[in-house]
């Protein structure tokens, strides 16, 4: 088993192409020049790239084989505790040095960014898992990296903190007197807690201010979700049988996409008939309820029109929800996709993905991440209809990180203090009637 | 590579056999009688087994199989980093469900026990490393767990306590009020910390006093250092070349024992010549600065006498100690292997270990567990030494678990926060005033 040389690009392979990002102002597609100031153009060029295949560079190489291949798992233990005839395989990515599948991408990212010059690198990050991925790749090319956390996440995980500065990042709480747009946040509320939107501001106004300095992000583009290609590939390469169905949870889409890609690819091109599913909170619905438009990727507007499943960019979800994926919006290539119809998207619901948590910890012995719980949550339904009709289905899914970081959440559900409820629709609709134009 | 069907034994290859353990009462060696109470017969007859080698059952190996063979990896960045011409390899054990080398025995003492129809098992846990391998191994085998975790962990470590939430175990903050001895301590004391001696005598006590209840000890005994053999009978089968030094942390000895015994084995046959080296704190020395005397394993005395290593049972570290390892005393085994010359041992002082750890977090992506960050500072040391001589030395490391639980630790010693100081000498006699007899 070996590392695979290339990155896949499904978007060649596609029926039709994917919509392109507009310029807020103009409504034309956005050029290389108006990405120039955040982004390296290797990543930029990878972004609209019509190249079915990307060498993976040999300096990125060195440090994937750190922790790369990934085990692909049989859950043998997980099956007889269920009974079930189906055969369940699991991807798990939480080997990498921070514990998930985001460094695929950062490493990467870290590389053509020190490549092309630049001496920092700002991003945000929300429960920390992306933060702590982009702190270690930076480590390993001499970049500074300067990460904005949520100030919720910052008070309440102290211990992800803990793990960027061991990486020799900073990190500020968001919102920080340190930009425009925190002093902004702090003067309307000296107390707020934070939000993804706040803290992407504040990395996107740093990164544009600063000399040699660009901006990193941890889902949702199309160079993010090819990067992370590498997990289906080897699990193509690894598998001893095809996969009737693919089962992967979706926040920006990256994790879904890096595992189902390559066998999208097969499906494509009429060697396989797998089907294809991708988990959402059921208190952040984006595929299963929100509605396919054009809309910022940031709650405060600054980035470029995105077509995507969305929630609306002002939507938050609930702060009883503890799993993880609170991504108001979706990949823009993945959304495209579900327009075409190439893949299914269903919702789970909090308790039952922290029980499908434990369960999985009692058989298997890994602690799943929250964001993996939707999955293993869906493979685990799956697997007990195939008991009721005996049907043998392969299923495989993304174990996308380990939960080491994220057992105040168990802790909770444990005690019984995890809350569902389902989402008013009324609240979709008023978020939905703040998208742009 | 595959798991190795055998565990390895090596005491009946010893050119003479390790002194037994006595009754404190009789002075006699004890008797299979004496341990019944506590352990498993098949755990007795491994304790005391003259056979070399000892075959793992196949529903331990259906377990091992979650996580081994672990990884064996060349350290090819920190070699670069340090720019010397050893070659640094490490076998990596935090690849284990709760993080870190323990579950390798912590598997088949559960699977023995089950399959005696013990129902519970009892232990104590310090940071929590033992207590959640332990818990995850009960999980495994329908045994239900009740771990005496230090207060002082208990309250600074809830991720820990939670982990073997998950897993399904008990976890009582020791003192307890549900033991005599733990009474006791809190009549003595009501705002006691804890210690692990506590904490062993509220576990043994229970398992005593339980119909179907056993204890289980995640160190210092013959057939825990045996499970641990896994560890070197992989890296010898994995190396590419053999090594000239093999490197590991002693605390009490069962990580260094499972790397460095099938290496041993193979150099009492005469086919290699590697060297040993143990690393132990400047803040718990046994090896260095202890004596090899008769003593008891547990601060309360209740546990046979144990000739060994030892600063004094009464011995504790400064509270100053972050770093692991601060059991008083060692492996009778392996204290017997030091007298016969057949390793070395040394020690680090806590902030160069730190350092060690965050340089290899850096370089090869891994948070080690502040334990093996002992190992990685001799090996350094060692690599640095090869620099100035140009000698192009093999070392082999024990990494022996991760550090996603003990970031606080890496938090105060960036922070500047912690603190080296030479172990008085007065300390050290004080304690062995109070040997027995």
């Amino acid at each position: 088993m070996v590392i695979p040389s290339n990155w896949y690009n499904i978007v060649p392979d596609l029926p039709a192409p994917p919509p392109p990002p507009l310029h807020p102002g103009t409504r034309e597609p956005v050029g290389p020049g108006d990405l120039a100031p955040l982004f390296p153009m290797e990543l930029i060029g990878q972004e609209v790239s019509g190249e079915r295949y990307v060498p993976i560079p040999q300096e990125v190489l060195d440090v994937y084989r750190l922790w790369r291949p990934t085990p692909l798992i049989r859950a043998r233990r997980l099956e007889r505790a269920l009974g079930t005839p189906a055969r369940i395989y699991y991807k798990y990515e939480g080997v990498s040095p921070a514990g998930s599948h985001k460094a695929n991408t950062a490493v990467p990212q870290a590389y053509y960014n020190a490549k092309e010059g630049v001496r920092l690198l700002t991003t945000e990050t929300g429960a920390g898992q992306w933060g702590s991925a982009l702190a270690f790749a930076c480590s390993q090319f001499d970049v500074e990296c300067q990460i904005w956390m949520v100030r919720a996440s910052y008070d309440q995980k102290p211990y992800r903190r803990s793990l960027m500065h061991v990486y020799g990042a900073t990190v500020h709480a968001s919102p920080s007197s340190l930009t425009g747009s925190g002093s902004k946040a702090l003067a309307d509320d000296p107390a707020s807690p934070g939000s993804l939107g706040i803290a992407i501001s504040e990395a996107v106004e740093v990164a544009a201010a600063t000399p040699d300095a660009r901006y990193a992000l941890g889902s949702v583009l199309n160079h993010v979700l090819m990067h992370q290609t590498v997990i289906g590939e080897e699990a193509l390469d690894q598998l001893p049988e095809l996969p009737d169905l693919v089962i992967g949870c979706t926040g920006g889409g990256s994790n879904f996409a890096g595992l189902a890609f390559p066998f999208m690819r097969e499906k494509l091109a009429g060697r396989i008939k797998t089907v294809f599913r991708a988990v959402e909170p059921a208190a952040c619905p984006s595929f299963t309820r929100g509605v396919y438009a054009y809309d910022f990727g940031d709650t405060a507007g600054l980035t470029p029109l995105l077509k995507m499943h969305t929630l609306g960019h002002t939507f938050v979800p609930d702060p009883i929800h503890a799993g993880g994926l609170r991504y108001h919006g979706m990949s823009p290539l993945l959304s495209h996709m579900y327009e075409l119809g190439l893949f299914e998207a269903v919702t789970r619901s909090q308790n039952e993905c922290f029980e499908a948590g434990v369960r999985f910890a009692r058989t298997e012995g890994i602690v799943p991440a929250p964001e993996p719980t939707h999955a293993l949550a869906e493979t685990i339904a799956e697997a007990l209809r195939c008991k009721e009709s005996g049907e043998e289905k392969v299923i495989l899914t993304a174990l996308c990180g380990h939960g080491h970081f994220d057992l105040g959440a168990y802790d909770r559900y444990l005690a019984g203090g995890l809350e569902d409820h389902t989402l008013p629709q009324d609240r979709i609709e008023q978020a939905l009637t703040e998208l742009p134009g």
